[in-house]
């Protein structure tokens, strides 16, 4: 899919699939029938049958998980949002590609494949605070790259992200979808200083002003003021729902990459679920504007998808609960 | 193992090893090298440290991780405190053994081993408003059946509990050790309803007043207002802290359970993480009170030590990253 106008990728995120309520509901009533109160297992439950609604099948299966992590090089490092330098970006994709990194560890103790996806490293995104981040065709062009990624085979999928500097634009991105403050959407991201925090809310509180024009239009947020990597993963959740795959959602810049759908259409994250929340300020709030309620909460804030990845044995319980357990009748257990 | 006074038992729940701080401390030196900023893996850093101080190994492991489940009966569901009959306990056990409940598929999802190890069904606890749930011999037995339930081979051990009734028990214990409305302590279980709940209130409330001159003594309390399978797993936490297993304590009934060794010694628990908070009420306010800070929170309330298991994945991640992450000087990434 190469989307060619801006208006062909907003008709793309107007025109999403339901999902398949037959099947959600057929998952609560077999659920209903197994040897434990009703409702026990709490949002194992719920995560089952939000499988059966974006898979579109009465049962479920996970042959097929796949992490798919996107990089990308921000121009906005330049005023100094991060406490790494930019190159760390390339040096953190060869890491995954010698299976060295967290989400290397992750991805196979999830039985999860792991793609990594570079986008243009050599050639980072504008300065927000000079010029937009990303031209109309360089936005399209990693929101299509984004798209091609999901393989509509896949049972699961969660995305991820790598790219130095990137907490600044997802910061951007927040402030600009969900208004307020930019203080309460910045945080220290790998861990700046107390200056560097300074530095990223006024960097940010610059792009705001700069692209004043744009904000109206979520896509033109994601544009001006967001990232390669950003856009891609936006484009991964659009592909997801299009092509029937529950998407798993990792950090702070995850949920503000894919926070313009959520503004598009008020269903348009429906086939993804909060894996967790971070640890970067803001992305709790962040959560709370868009009614997502995260499955883990354990203080990480390392990107790479390693939150989402670290959800999908959850997913994988759920689903084992649902397709394996006896029935009372078949148990020949007593109901309450 | 088989405790022959309450006196023996007190010396064995007084004398408890102190873990190995240099093991931690290693683990602490190694999660600064790895290829993250520090701090960024959260909870996982700390799982890491904590496994190694308890298994008392520099580089810890998790070849072997079981769940038992310890079932028992109690007297005290002649006062109509549960929304199933006594017999389910029973037919659940027979259900554990043909691999039909939660717990089978959440112990392979984990690739735990499963005991389960049933007590004295056939003879209830006695009803605790009318007489000790268990005398001194009684109880002694069960706590010693936990307790060699506990192979010191083990890496990791869940503890889970099948037994109707056996909220009332665990709120029970909540009350008496840790003082308050019984009211705040009581929850609906498997799903009684307000008459119910109002029930068990009034039997806890009388089951306290019985044996008011047992209170001050946390091992009198969980004797005679406890149960077989709240023993044994109270026996069953103190084996895996002689024995050097690191456990993860399940829901309410579990935590409520193994209090009285918290309230015993200072640092009793130190060798246990809780693994998930219960939508069971009470149990929230329990682990606040021995300053226990959950892993997961998804709304479940089965008991079976399921919660447990489920966080077995998460400590399994845990220890992949630590282990197979690489440094920074290995990968060549520069440092923040």
């Amino acid at each position: 899919m190469a989307f060619k106008s801006l208006e062909e990728l907003r008709a793309a995120c107007l025109d999403l699939p339901a999902g398949n309520e037959a099947a959600q509901a057929a998952v609560a009533r077999r659920q209903d029938t197994l040897t434990k109160p009703q409702g026990s297992l709490g949002r194992l439950e719920e995560i089952a049958g939000w499988l059966a609604r974006w898979q579109g099948r009465d049962m479920p299966k996970l042959d097929r998980v796949k992490v798919i992590v996107f990089a990308g090089n921000h121009g906005v490092t330049a005023q100094g949002v991060s406490a790494y330098p930019a190159e760390v970006t390339v040096q953190m994709v060869a890491n995954f590609a010698h299976g060295g990194a967290a989400i290397n560890q992750l991805a196979r103790a999830a039985s999860a494949e792991l793609d990594v996806i570079p986008l243009d490293l050599d050639r980072p995104t504008g300065d927000f605070t000079q010029e937009p981040a990303m031209d109309e065709a360089d936005f399209l062009a990693a929101v299509s790259a984004g798209y091609d990624a999901v393989d509509g085979n896949l049972d699961l999928v969660c995305f991820g992200e790598m790219g130095i500097g990137n907490t600044t634009p997802a910061a951007a991105l927040a402030s600009a979808l969900f208004g307020g403050e930019v203080q309460g959407w910045t945080g220290r991201g790998t861990g700046v200083d107390d200056a560097g925090l300074h530095r990223k809310v006024a960097v940010i509180e610059a792009g705001l002003k700069r692209h004043s024009t744009a904000l109206a239009d979520p896509l033109q947020v994601a544009a001006s003021l967001g990232g390669r990597e950003l856009a891609a993963i936006f484009g991964a959740t659009l592909a997801a729902r299009h092509r029937g795959v529950p998407v798993l959602l990792d950090g702070f810049v995850c949920t503000a990459a894919v926070a313009p759908l959520a503004r598009l259409h008020a269903q348009g994250l429906a086939h993804a679920l909060s894996a967790h929340v971070s640890a970067e300020a803001g992305h709790r709030r962040l959560l709370e504007a868009l009614e997502l309620k995260p499955l883990l909460d354990l203080g990480m804030r390392l990107g790479e998808g390693s939150g989402a990845c670290l959800a999908v044995n959850i997913v994988r319980s759920a689903l084992e609960c649902h397709a394996r357990m006896a029935s009372f009748t078949e148990a020949g257990v007593s109901e309450g």
